[in-house]
């Protein structure tokens, strides 16, 4: 069977839709579901991206491919009317690559291909502008010498530089001719002043070197393209052409066929350059996808200024407002506007300078969002004031454009609740949370840009993509500062707190990637002097240099100097609206981990329901906690130990009423002591001697003390309930202070549901020595009030004998909590603590998909996971389950404890809402695969 | 329904057997069955260990124990024609403790019960002896009150010493009659000569001071127990039943059946006695099994010189011989003999003191011998001329003994090789291969005494078992050094290297526990004058400190001044025979963990059938190799590390060839590089500044690179595969290495089978990137060589994630060699290295009943494992599956190993033969198991 490489769209039909993605690249699928709409659309078809997984297979095109690339050809010539090749009337395609996904900016176009020396002069005489074709030309000649032929850009560019001090200088010296212009601009290259004045004098010109100098160096700013006559154009090709000879060693390809062949291959292999590998790396893009290949008829913006190009949101894609966001270019081409060279004009203006083609677009776009129930991100060109759809794609947002979006749509009666919670994703929702500038912060920014992706960020200030990310990697915060960002720069884009550019606008690629990264990102904010040499940047009388501090708000565009004070994020009421939503779908409960009252009473305002975490030793590092720790360390005897444990008693008991107040009604998981003792023993000199000083117990004692304590893996040593064995006067204390705040609490009429939670139990018997110690103090202390509490016992499942154990655990404990961090320690034997020495170098190699750390390893700590809790409910079919890890507050984690069957996940505050949602999602997802596979048997 | 407590036997026939051991007790048994075999025992009644059981219920007798015992009793005076506290013919009994499983001196044991004012009477009436009655009266009194009341036996002891110094006086000073005497030696306790010689003059005696304070304190020596007239006896029952009030706030009961009632009570308390309850822990006897009573006429060794009491084995327990082995005192109560205190004879001369009773006896050892067909420890007692036994029980017996016990027996025709390869202990066989006194060792030895338990052991000397206990906890060897030892040392003699006594025969207490042990042990090394006080040993003129190392070989019984070499033990013919029969019959193969072409050898001279884990790594600390090894750690570049590992490939090379030299025709598995690197890095300032010079490298940059290869927990860091896959080219020599060593040995005819390993593998990935290197490597060197060398790439399967995905793992994986030490650790979460903080306690509190670094953990680890082979055959159903852990050479792990299907069990070479042993007891165990069932259905 002849397999189907190629596609074609045109004359008001298409042989694809936008379901076709897989096979025709996003891009692709998109111009056959317009072309189908009858929108405007530029003819063309798409080669699969089939046939480019072929092509990666054997290393050339597959069978037919070429015979069904020409036949498509033709239909293309039937439709535009035009011919390649023919001088008469002549076509010129685009060739663009179109992944499954947008890969904004990673792939390589061609343009204009179908130009050589006869054609160029077929268009000149069609379009009766011969500046124009041969500025096409010259276009043409770069991007392929640059994409197909891999030509250095700059040899290029340099070119073109020269010619524009050509021009310069003959504005000076009006007697020059330009082939002599360029002579001399050659010759004073680089030169100093003196040596210009010798020079202009050589050749029988006077003028100040100093003079000449500055012309020169500021040719390629003040002489603009447009100011380049037909008679340099024509000069440019000729001199582009010799240089692609310099460099590829052959002639530039004269013949369209040829051009055309070499331009897919080209694409084909773009797949594999290396930005398009570091870009899918940092979004978990599989390297076997193969990107399509789109050829489609050439429409210019930039024939004169009936002509425009520009790029579209059909909302807003930072605020959500809806409303339709552009920006254009008069006279230019599409290029132009996504690089961010030239700042563009706000769409509305468009209404102005072009009404008709304005109105026509707003109800393109009006007509398009309806049809894909979904906000869009357009491309659009207007040739001679008609407008052509050149892409169309869902658009990217921030999180709460994302959030008001769907809410909105849902009011709109576009969607349903259910797709509107499936259009936030919940990785993203977690912006929502960062914090922001503090709005009664006083002082002035020092510069303003385009609020291109919200959120604060400080850091310090660098201006290399590569350096960034190898400060980021030592541990410290920075801040890339650039003219503009390329995709040469994503993995320092990816490394950086935040992102800063002077030039461009909301749509330039700062500000695409960095919305797609959920990164603060500050764009064209022009008062910014960026000067790469001497690594700073000017504003005003202000100077900010390498490694200085800046905080940038990427919600308002303010720029500040130092780090700025920041204040927890507040909700909005389309998110909030979200939320309930998701509440009233999700089955799974979601609880914070919260060590402090404070804490616990943020967690309840991001919608926790309960505690499934307190560490109980986190209260013991403030203030003078820490002391009667110590002293309880140092004791010799039971007896001291227990006078320093009653110090803390008390402490502890305000700790958990304070908890118990901000859940009323909801549980908290109370884990008994967990860390090696030697992490509150002071390790400098002065602090042993400050000890030694306050208790009186000479240094030499407590150096040998903190020398007894040392471990070779703490990790895997006196840690967890192994201390509340060995020193069951811990446990017992903790216990006093849970029951005892519980009965104020009680007293108080809050409603109390303490969980204590043995930490790091291997093996049951642990778990029934440590819950006789909890239910004899707890019946003492019940008895001295005189009050009743209900409560239970249960453990961490957090070490894998827990897991392989846990039906035998079961009988004692009341309830699980996975730890799933110290549980991926031990599963993976891995220290998280030094796991940065291998395992950067394990995701680049892909022995590991993601950090186990961050994203659950479902396979292997998930496997366990499961065990555990179908073995635990085979003893007690009621036990109750949660999981308390940093995994609790990962979205494809939580849809995983959902699916395993899990009560609650418990995470961070500020991921309690994150939780919320990915919770709905699994489901969503759930109940849409069942309908899936029913519809399909 | 009526519980039946109690079993009676006597007159020639009993309501017991041996088989009834856990209802009856060992001892009691064997009482019964004896009975049934008409061998002469004392009649009596034995009270079951359910009784205990429910005593400890309750607190207090079941219900119709009483009354049953008085049923039983009154058959005992039919039987015996004598009648408890009858005073004309007075029956009495012995109440002594006997468990399911001997527990030697553990448990405690009233005699002559039945005796008081009135029977004492009758008792020298009818024995026509009234001393010999006294005699027993007052140890009665003294046993009850130590036994039954807890009454110290030093005050029984110090009143018995005050009559023996009174004794003394009046040889000196005939003038003073006895009551004086005694008042007298009171007064002259402790006092100074001079003191002394006032309260002479005072009493009207003359003296020197020094030679009466001397001839006191000598008078417990010099005055023996037969030196007591009838007239001391009878006052020393006086005065010990004052004791007994004084203590106890009671009279000393004279009714026999209140004596009674409390003995058996006391019994029944004895198992839950400090000592027994170490005693269970050491030796992992079940708390909960309880104790029989056995109650029985008594019979008196100690009636003159026609009555003897003494203990036999009826083949030599030392050594294995056939042939009578045992010791007796003339006019003794058996006690005398167990507690060592005084030195009896061998059993020969019995021969020569009384011919017929000699004769009876060993006609009685060599039916009951046959009939029980294994060798039997044996009490008797000879009263007046006439034989009983006492006490039949299996012997205890050297690891030697027990082979050639064994192997002999197999020949006699008494027991089939099944059963033999059953009578030996796994766990013992390592003593046989415990290194031994190199022979060609001139020195002499400072004492001799006698070979109570082989081997040899050097350590420092210790005379209080305490304190050894507290130096073994340190990590220090010791010997410790008694007088005799008894059941309270029992938690230092475990923690000793071995155990020298200056008392006591071949039976004492000493002897017996340090057999049962496995440890070297000398008993009655009688040149040898121990002082406690001094903390010193004195043999002839050398004085030997606390702290001084002696070295004792307890094959020989000689005792050498400090450490003396060793050399490692041969086999003997029996042991090889026994092992050949367990490799007929075992399915399990055995191989060894050699590092070294020595230890290769050795293994298999042990009956290694191949390696089963070389670690490559212990190759490079040796000599100059650590030097290339700091080399490559150094380096910067991958080229500087390159050259470092080609230093390093020659010697590897050359190991790995006589790793296959050794081996011809078996596998050996190579394990690449696991350990971290910075256990090569130098730690002291003086090795920095060595290697600084050698290598020219500065000291800071060595300094700087051991602080960057630090981590918080190695355990789980940088290493195994992970150094494998950051270092692709120390995989890379490490396969040359191998490769270019099996073309070598084939070249040379050797048949080589190297299996290739990757350690800590977590992931699939991980082992498939590391395999492209060995196989890419194999094949450049196969090519190199011309030659073809069948390998295959395996992995250790030591973490959980290994065991989890197993599947996965195999489907690259040729062979698993399950590594359980690290396994254990991350199952659990322990870490080896610290596990000494929390283990001890967490042993003693029985929340592990084994040290799960020694034993396998099979309910977690084990589980895993057996996951791991499930889900690795699953998808490679011919997977070869090991184990190379220290469980390898542990018998039950090598059980457990057998039980889930591995193929073969690597050790440490000494262990091989436990692990031949093992593994054949497994099968055996599987096949008696199997038609025990099939019989039951």
């Amino acid at each position: 069977m002849k397999v189907k490489y190629v596609y074609f769209f045109g004359g008001g039909k298409a042989e694809g839709n936008k379901e076709l993605k897989n096979l025709l690249g996003g891009k692709g699928a998109n111009l056959h579901e317009m072309t189908n709409l009858g929108i405007p659309v530029p003819p063309g078809f798409t080669i699969s991206t089939q046939a480019c997984i072929e092509y990666f297979k054997h290393n050339r095109f597959p069978e037919g491919l070429k015979d069904q690339v020409l036949e498509n050809l033709k239909k293309l010539e039937e439709v535009s009317g035009k011919k390649l090749g023919d001088p008469s009337n002549p076509l010129l395609v685009s060739v663009r690559s179109g992944a499954r996904i947008s890969m904004p900016g990673m792939m390589d176009t061609v343009l204009n291909l179908g130009l050589n020396e006869q054609t160029v002069q077929g268009l000149a005489k069609l379009t009766d502008d011969e500046r124009f074709a041969y500025d096409s030309f010259r276009r043409f000649i770069q991007m392929f010498g640059d994409v197909v032929m891999g030509v250095p850009k700059s040899a290029f560019e340099e070119r073109l530089e020269l010619y524009k001090k050509a021009v310069a200088l003959r504005e000076t010296f009006k007697e020059l001719d330009l082939d002599k212009a360029v002579e001399l601009a050659e010759e004073l290259e680089d030169k100093a002043p003196e040596e210009i004045e010798e020079i202009l004098r050589k050749h029988g010109l006077s003028g100040k070197g100093g003079e000449v100098a500055a012309l020169l160096e500021n040719a390629p700013k003040t002489v603009q393209d447009v100011d380049l006559s037909v008679e340099i154009l024509k000069k440019l090709t000729g001199d582009f052409k010799e240089i692609f000879k310099k460099y590829t060693g052959r002639e530039f390809p004269e013949d369209p066929y040829e051009q055309l062949w070499m331009a897919i291959e080209a694409v084909f292999k773009s797949w594999n350059n290396p930005r398009a590998i570091e870009y899918r790396k940092i979004n978990r893009i599989p390297d076997d996808w193969g990107t399509a290949v789109n050829i489609q008829m050439m429409v210019f913006g930039n024939m004169g200024f009936d002509s425009a190009t520009g790029v579209a949101f059909t909302r807003n894609p930072s605020t959500g407002e809806k409303k339709v966001y552009g920006e254009y270019l008069l006279n230019a081409q599409g290029e132009d506007v996504v690089a961010g060279i030239r700042t563009p004009k706000p769409l509305e203006e468009l209404s102005k300078d072009m009404p008709e083609a304005y109105n026509q677009l707003i109800e393109t776009f009006e007509k398009l969002e309806k049809h894909y129930r979904d906000m869009l991100d357009l491309e659009f060109t207007i040739e001679k004031g008609k407008v052509y759809l050149l892409q169309a794609r869902v658009g990217k947002r921030t999180a709460k454009a994302a959030v008001k979006i769907a809410v909105d749509m849902v009011k709109e009666g576009m969607i349903d609740i259910e797709e509107a919670l499936m259009r936030v994703d919940p990785k993203q929702v977690e912006q929502l949370l960062h914090p922001m500038i503090d709005p009664s912060y006083k002082a002035n920014p020092i510069a303003k840009g385009l609020p291109a992706s919200p959120g604060a960020a400080s850091g310090k200030v660098v201006f290399d993509a590569e350096e960034a990310a190898q400060y980021a990697e030592r541990g410290e915060k920075v801040i890339l500062v650039r003219h503009e960002t390329s995709p040469d720069d994503i993995k320092g884009m990816a490394k950086s707190k935040g992102i800063l550019t002077s030039r461009g606008g909301m749509t330039s690629h700062a500000a695409v990637v960095a919305r797609g990264m959920g990164k603060p990102c500050i764009v064209g904010a022009e008062d910014i002097i960026v000067d790469y040499d001497k690594e700073e940047f000017r504003v005003k009388d202000k100077v900010v240099k390498k490694g200085d501090v800046i905080t940038i708000d990427g919600a308002t565009g303010s720029v500040f100097l130092g780090e700025v004070p920041t204040v927890p994020p507040s909700f909005f009421s389309e998110f909030e609206e979200l939320l309930k939503w998701a509440d009233e779908i999700r089955w799974i409960g979601v609880r914070a981990n919260a060590d402090t009252p404070q804490d616990a009473q943020r967690a309840r305002q991001f919608g926790a329901e309960g505690i499934g975490l307190a560490r109980t030793e986190h209260m013991f590092f403030s203030g003078d906690r820490i002391y009667a720790m110590q002293e309880m360390i140092l004791a010799e005897t039971k007896e001291e130990r227990e006078k320093a444990l009653a110090k803390l008693l008390p402490m502890q008991r305000e700790d958990f009423l304070g908890l118990f107040e901000a859940m009323d009604g909801f549980p908290v998981t109370i884990r008994t002591l967990d860390p090696p003792l030697h992490e509150f023993v002071p390790k400098t000199d002065d602090q042993i001697k400050e000890l030694s000083e306050r208790t009186g117990v000479p240094e030499e004692v407590i150096r040998s003390k903190a020398k007894a304590l040392e471990e070779a893996n703490p990790m895997l040593g006196h840690r967890g309930c192994r201390l509340g064995i060995t020193y069951p006067e811990i446990t017992e204390m903790q216990v006093r202070a849970i029951i005892e705040a519980a009965c104020e609490a009680k007293k108080k009429g809050i409603k109390v549901f303490p969980e204590i939670m043995i930490p790091l139990v291997s093996n049951v018997n642990e778990l029934k020595l440590q819950k006789e110690v909890v239910d004899r103090i707890a019946k003492k202390v019940m008895e001295e009030k005189g009050i009743e509490v209900e409560y239970t016992v249960g453990t961490m499942i957090e070490l894998p004998r827990a897991a392989i154990t846990a039906d035998e655990i079961a009988e004692v404990a009341q309830f699980f909590s996975f730890g799933t961090n110290d549980l991926t320690q031990t599963t993976f034997g891995f220290s998280r603590d030094d796991v940065a020495k291998f395992l950067p170098k394990y995701l680049e190699l892909k022995i590991l998909k993601d950090d186990p750390f961050q994203v659950l390893d479902q396979r292997g700590v998930g496997e366990l996971v499961k065990i555990g809790v179908q073995k635990g409910r085979s003893t007690r079919p009621d036990l109750k389950v949660g999981i308390c890890g940093e995994h609790g507050g990962e979205p494809e984690s939580v849809k995983f404890c959902h699916r395993i069957g899990l009560d609650y996940v418990s995470c961070s505050p500020f991921r309690v809402p994150v939780a919320r949602l990915a919770a709905a999602h699994a489901v969503i997802e759930d109940k849409r695969k069942r309908q899936r596979s029913f519809r399909k048997s």
